[in-house]
C-alpha cells in the first residue's frame, strides 16, 4: 500500500489517494483524508473499494501525506550524529545517550510538500536533516515493544529543517528547539511497512540518498547504526501518555559511522557522507579546526530519496530549494 | 460567543455547540467541529444560522473545546513562577527571562475533558498547573503584535498536568519536557475575547480560583504579574514559522507576587496562594528548608474556575480527581 495526499481545493487536509507502484498514477478516495483513514484504521481492502478511477499523479501537486498532524515526535536514533555534535564542540556525551533515546516534541501544525521551498534567513544557518519517519495508529500509554511495532501504519521520508544558528540560544533556555525548528517537509508518498522489502519490523534498511546542488552528499544506510529502532522510540514516547492515531515519529538525522568506527567520510572519499550539513561541518571542524561547508544559501537545492533494488524511487523525492525570507 | 464541544459518537473531534450565557443550555451545530470553525474562520452570525435547537448542557458530557489540536505552545508568562523555581533550587535566573519568553512545544494530540481523571504514578510527582490559554486563528510567520492580538479567537482555562519528579531528568537531556508533561485538561467552555469583560486585548483580568480537596489553594489575579501578554507570546511563537488555525497558546502557571514583592503567601494567610503544588512546595522550601505539601495522591481533587462580577462561572470548572495508574 502506497498512499499520497492530493491538493483538494482549500481543504488543509487534502484528499487521500492510493498510488500505483510506479508512482505515476493514483486513485483519489472521495471524502477521505489520511487522518480520517488513520482514525478509522481502515484496511487496504476498504480503501480499494472506496477509491475512484485512476488518474495521473503529479508529484509537484501533492501535499505531505499528513499536511498537518496532531503530533510529531522526533528522536535522535542515530547516536553517531549526537556523538559528532558533542565531539565537535568538545562536550562529553553521557553514556545514557546510548540507552535512553533523545526525543523532542516538534511542530506538527504544518508539513511542507516535498517540493516546497525551504525558507529562512541565511544568517539563521538553514540546514536540512534527512530522516526516516513512521506514522502510527493509536498507541496506548505504556505500550509494549510488540504493541509499538504493530502500531506502525506507514513509513516515509522527512526533511527536518533546522535553523542551526538559533539552536544554541533556544536549547540554552532549556525548553527545547521552538524557534530553531520550523516546518518540515515530507516525501509525497507514504508506504505501508509490509510493502517495503527493506523493513525488518523495526528499521528501514537501504541507502538514503541526499544530493546537495546536484552533487552526492549523503549515501548512508538507514538500517545501519540506528541505535534505537522505531518500536523503541514509540515505547519511549508512550511511556507516560497515549499517542493519537496519526502521530509521526522521526528517526533523527540518519548517520553512519565509518568502517573503522570514525565519524564517517564524505561520499567523494568513498564514505557514506552526511544527511545534514551540520554533520559535514562537524567533521571538518574535527579534521581542520573549522567548518568549511556553508549552510544553505538562497538558490541551493537539496534532494532526498530512496530506491528499491530495481532502482525505482520508493517514496518519491523530497526536492527543495532554499529561498531567503524578505 | 461561548462555545463548547460535545461528545458525538466515536468522532474524536466531537461536535461544536453554542452555549447559553448561563452555561446551562447549548445549540449543537450539525457537521461542525471547533477545528473546522477555526479553519473557515466562521463568524458568530454564521454559526448562529447553522446551529440547531437549544438543548440542555451537561458539563460532565462535554469534551475539551479542541479535543485534539495541531499545536500547543505553552509559555511561562508569569516570570514570578520561574523565579521561585530557580530560587528554591538555588539557581540564578538570567535577566533575559524578563524580556525573552520561555516557551515549549507541548503535547496537543489529546486534551482531557474538564472532569476526566488525572492519571499518573504517585511517585512521578503528579501536579496541576492552572493556566489561561488562548486559541488562535492562522498566524503568519513574523506576525506583528497587532496581527497577533487580532488572531486570538477564544480564551479558556487549562490544567497543564506535570510529572514533577520526571522533569529534572527530561530537561537535563536538553530536548524539553516530553515524558514529564502528559495530556492536559481544558475548561469545557471557550469564550470569544470580546465577550470577556476582563479581557484588555492582551491579558485576562480576574481571579483564577484553585481549590485542592475543597480548600482554597489559589486565588491569583490572572491579569497581575503577567510579564508577557498573549500577543507577545504569539509573536514569539511565530518568529520563524506560521501557526496554524487552532493553535493553543498557554500562559504558564498563573502566579502572583506578594504585595511586598515576595513570593506570595498561602490563601489562608491572606495571600493569593498558588496555582500549582510545586510553587507552594518551593515557598515551603524557602521558608523552612523543605517542602511539606505532597504532590497529588490518588483521590485528591483539584477544581479550577473563574467567575464574572456577578459570581457566575465564565468557563465552567475544570474538576479532576487524581487516579493512580495500575
Amino acid at each position: 500500500m502506497k498512499l499520497a495526499t492530493l491538493h483538494h481545493g482549500a481543504d488543509p487536509d487534502g484528499r487521500l489517494a492510493l498510488m500505483s507502484d510506479d508512482l505515476r498514477r493514483c486513485r483519489p478516495v472521495a471524502d477521505m483524508t489520511m487522518q480520517r483513514m488513520l482514525d478509522l484504521d481502515l484496511p487496504m481492502a476498504r480503501l480499494e473499494a472506496l477509491a475512484g478511477p485512476e488518474e495521473g499523479f503529479d508529484p509537484d501537486q501533492c501535499l505531505a501525506p499528513l499536511p498537518r498532524a496532531f503530533q510529531f515526535l522526533d528522536g535522535s536514533a542515530y547516536v553517531n550524529h549526537i556523538a559528532l555534535v558533542r565531539q565537535a564542540r568538545g562536550a562529553a556525551m553521557p553514556d545514557s545517550f546510548w540507552t535512553d533515546p533523545l526525543m523532542y516534541q516538534g511542530a506538527s501544525d504544518g508539513f511542507l510538500s516535498p517540493t516546497a521551498p525551504i525558507t529562512g534567513q541565511p544568517d539563521w544557518g538553514v540546514d536540512f536533516e534527512a530522516e526516516i519517519a513512521v506514522v502510527t495508529g493509536f498507541v496506548p500509554r505504556g505500550a509494549s515493544l510488540d504493541e509499538a511495532r504493530a502500531s506502525i501504519r506507514l513509513v516515509m521520508l522527512l526533511n527536518d529543517v533546522s535553523y542551526r544558528n538559533l539552536i544554541p540560544e533556544e536549547l540554552g533556555k532549556g525548553f527545547g528547539f521552538l524557534q530553531s525548528k520550523p516546518r518540515n517537509a515530507c516525501s509525497g508518498i507514504a508506504v505501508a511497512p509490509e510493502a517495503l522489502s527493506g523493513w525488518d519490523g523495526g528499521k528501514l534498511h537501504g541507502r538514503l540518498n541526499v544530493d546537495l546542488n546536484g552533487q552526492a552528499f549523503g549515501r548512508a544506510d538507514a538500517g545501519a547504526d540506528m541505535t534505537f529502532d522505531f518500536p523503541t522510540l514509540i515505547v519511549h514516547a508512550a511511556r507516560t501518555r497515549p499517542l493519537c492515531a496519526g502521530t509521526i515519529i522521526g528517526s533523527g538525522t540518519v548517520s553512519n559511522r565509518d568502517a573503522d568506527g570514525g565519524p564517517g567520510k564524505p561520499v567523494r572519499d568513498g564514505g557514506a557522507g552526511y544527511s545534514c550539513i551540520a554533520e559535514q561541518r562537524m567533521v571538518e571542524t574535527l579534521l581542520s579546526g573549522a567548518p568549511v561547508t556553508p549552510f544553505l544559501q538562497p538558490g541551493d537545492t537539496v534532494r532526498i530519496w530512496m530506491e528499491d533494488a530495481q532502482g525505482h524511487s520508493i517514496f518519491g523525492a523530497i526536492e527543495q530549494q532554499m529561498a531567503a525570507l524578505p
